[in-house]
């Protein structure tokens, strides 16, 4: 007999193709915490895939409905029974949202069960949680951004080498950052979806795919690349969202941003959103667009929320030590008397010490001779024990001061 | 006689500094948003300020309390208070939260009311509700990043005017980015004070301000900010709450990081905060991470989604109008015959069309001239018009290509 408790929340799942299998892999992982979170623990009640399970068995034995399909047909008709029957859905379908949006939260209102979308634009970057909630009483001026991972990849990439749309895009589909048919992304068509429901929740206002002017980035020349690095641009491929003379303007085409704009250090698959509102000045999230895990991470998260209900009153779980020692890696500035052997004398004690130098620079002459070094990552007490030997040479003019440095990793 | 409708929702607050008078104003201009959004129009109950209010009155005509004060006492006694009278508060009031924090969370949940804090860290980046909804079961490995907006503009004055530190920061307590007594920005207290609430979300773990250790920028030369130059480091004051060796570890400290860093590129007042974990790579997010208007925002922000309770279905409120013909600035690429005249014909067609040119670039000769233009904003039917005439010219090898351009204004 199993101890009573809580009735655990019964996940349907509609859809295993890359999304689908993550989340499934990331419900059972993540089991544990999401009661934590929310007092019940989610099991699958079931997953329907092209070859497998009943829609209706599913949706009766389900509490929630997770439909990661993709595409309208039957994925419409599926979103639309489980919203009737009372049963929240998280999706992250963003054609459905963006061309039948209308219907669907209408459908939603009148039953009056969540209907959540994360996902949908932007993977795991919190978006639509964003707009919908916390600036959602704010008059938001313009959401703009890369919301397509491809297209982003593609034009980073041909930047950097100079090859053409061609053999680029080639390369994404190799790497897995293109599909087969990458019609949809290179197109536009995906950003523009996305976009469709950006500008809705934005501005409170019904947005459909027809309404959203699109271009792709199938005419980009190597040579556009070229001269735009000699004026200092990078091109992007954005979408805008924007109030314009009393209406709403909402379009996706390739731009050059020049170089001091927050979304032109946004480079390869990576995803960024800019929200803009007078009582904001401007916020940038950025991070993939994409992936299953990533997606699936959004998913979850909407799942989350919906159990979750009200937000809930922070709790711990847990009870983590606080650890003291860590390790870094430094900058070290020391003004050293300019005469033999100082060098070696200082790379002596930070040898017995056990940390290693990565680089060095000697600079100055005389009164201004000074050693500046950047520090292999060690534990800190290591490092602090070198600095506390250093500090008693006497070949140093001053105390040497050491600064925390974050190694290139990116 | 007024009409029967649902009642107001009456909003205590206590504190009308600077960010309590920009919240003031700010929930009477948007009280109709806030109408919209959850069906109750919100209106100040009372207002406590040194001179002014009786608590005791105001926390019994309010149904939420907005504690906007600062400092321990007595916004300590008075939080407690409405909770345990079971009134939802939102406070922005970060010490009050890293010190205290236990205490109101057990607190809030006994009386089972919301405590809500979005703006106790980086103002209306969205961190807080970020990290606590659509994070809140996702394995967090760390949470870093820029959070006090104070240090950041001291050091970016300093590493680009190379002057030394008191004069930066008389200059930041000019313009009004560092406070007459700076001590708790620059020593790093105030970051710290964040990290231990971020650190608490992230990590589910019971974090106070005692357990986080903190270094400032007080001892930063300009000597250290020229050589980083050179070794292409910029330095950000960093917070860091990370899982290590089983445990966690929570700091402030000074760093340098390589340009490459996506934290690299944020100046002057603003903050960013990254996420890092398996499931979601990383997110950062970045915006202002002060200011009445901006901490005001996210105030209002978690008010709403205690007005809202459970995420509100998406409703549309408006019906604003597609407008299809918006300006833009445009790169314009023509392939033209090496001949005299050819330039004056393209002048005298955009002028034409009054479209106006930004800068031109002559590049090539023979079978390889071409002229590259960047055209300044104007309507993109006037700049199509304008392209439609420019292919009729004779002169052109190809169709001319374009593609748009964000004018510099960051």
């Amino acid at each position: 007999m199993s101890e009573p408790g809580p009735k655990p929340v019964r996940i349907g799942l509609l859809g295993r193709g890359t999304v689908g299998a993550a989340f499934a892999e990331l419900l059972a992982e993540r089991a544990e915490a999401v009661e934590a979170a929310t007092g019940r623990r989610p099991e699958l009640a079931g997953v329907l895939t092209r070859s497998q399970g009943d829609f209706e068995q599913i949706l009766a034995g389900s509490d929630v409905v997770v439909e990661l399909m993709g595409g309208i047909d039957p994925a419409r008709e599926h979103v639309t029974a489980a919203l009737r029957a009372g049963k929240p859905v998280v999706t992250a379908n963003k054609q459905l949202l963006a061309q039948h949006g209308d219907e669907l939260f209408a459908i939603a209102r009148e039953a009056g069960v969540q209907l959540r979308f994360e996902a949908a634009v932007a993977a795991v970057i919190p978006i639509v949680r964003t707009i919908q909630e916390g600036f959602g009483v704010t008059e938001i001026a313009k959401v703009f951004g890369i919301v397509n991972g491809t297209t982003n990849f593609i034009l980073t990439e041909m930047a950097a080498s100079g090859a053409g749309y061609a053999d680029v895009l080639a390369r994404a589909q190799e790497l897995g950052y293109a599909e087969a048919d990458p019609t949809d992304d290179v197109s536009g068509a995906d950003a523009a979806a996305k976009m469709a429901i950006l500008a809705r929740l934005a501005f409170h206002t019904p947005v459909t795919l027809s309404e959203v002017s699109y271009e792709g980035i199938e005419a980009i020349q190597p040579d556009d690349l070229a001269y735009a690095k000699e004026l200092g641009l990078s091109l992007k491929l954005l979408g805008v969202a924007e109030r314009r003379d009393g209406g709403l303007s909402v379009r996706v085409f390739p731009c050059f941003l020049y170089s001091g704009h927050p979304l032109a250090p946004i480079e390869g698959p990576f995803n960024a959103v800019m929200v803009e509102a007078p009582a904001i000045t401007e916020v940038t999230m950025s991070g993939p667009g994409a992936g299953g895990l990533q997606t699936a991470s959004a998913v979850l998260g909407d799942v989350v929320s919906i159990l979750a209900g009200d937000a809930p009153v922070h709790e711990t779980r847990t009870e983590l030590p606080i650890v003291a020692d860590v390790s870094s890696s430094f900058y070290l500035h020391m003004e050293v008397a300019d005469k033999p052997g100082v060098l070696a004398g200082v790379a002596a004690i930070l040898a017995e010490h056990d940390v290693s130098v990565k680089s060095v620079v000697q600079r100055g002459h005389g009164e201004d001779a000074r050693l500046v070094m950047v520090i292999h990552e060690c534990l800190e007490s290591r490092f602090a024990a070198a600095l506390a030997a250093l500090e008693q040479l006497d070949d140093l003019r001053s105390r040497p001061r050491s600064i925390r440095v974050i190694e290139e990793q990116f």
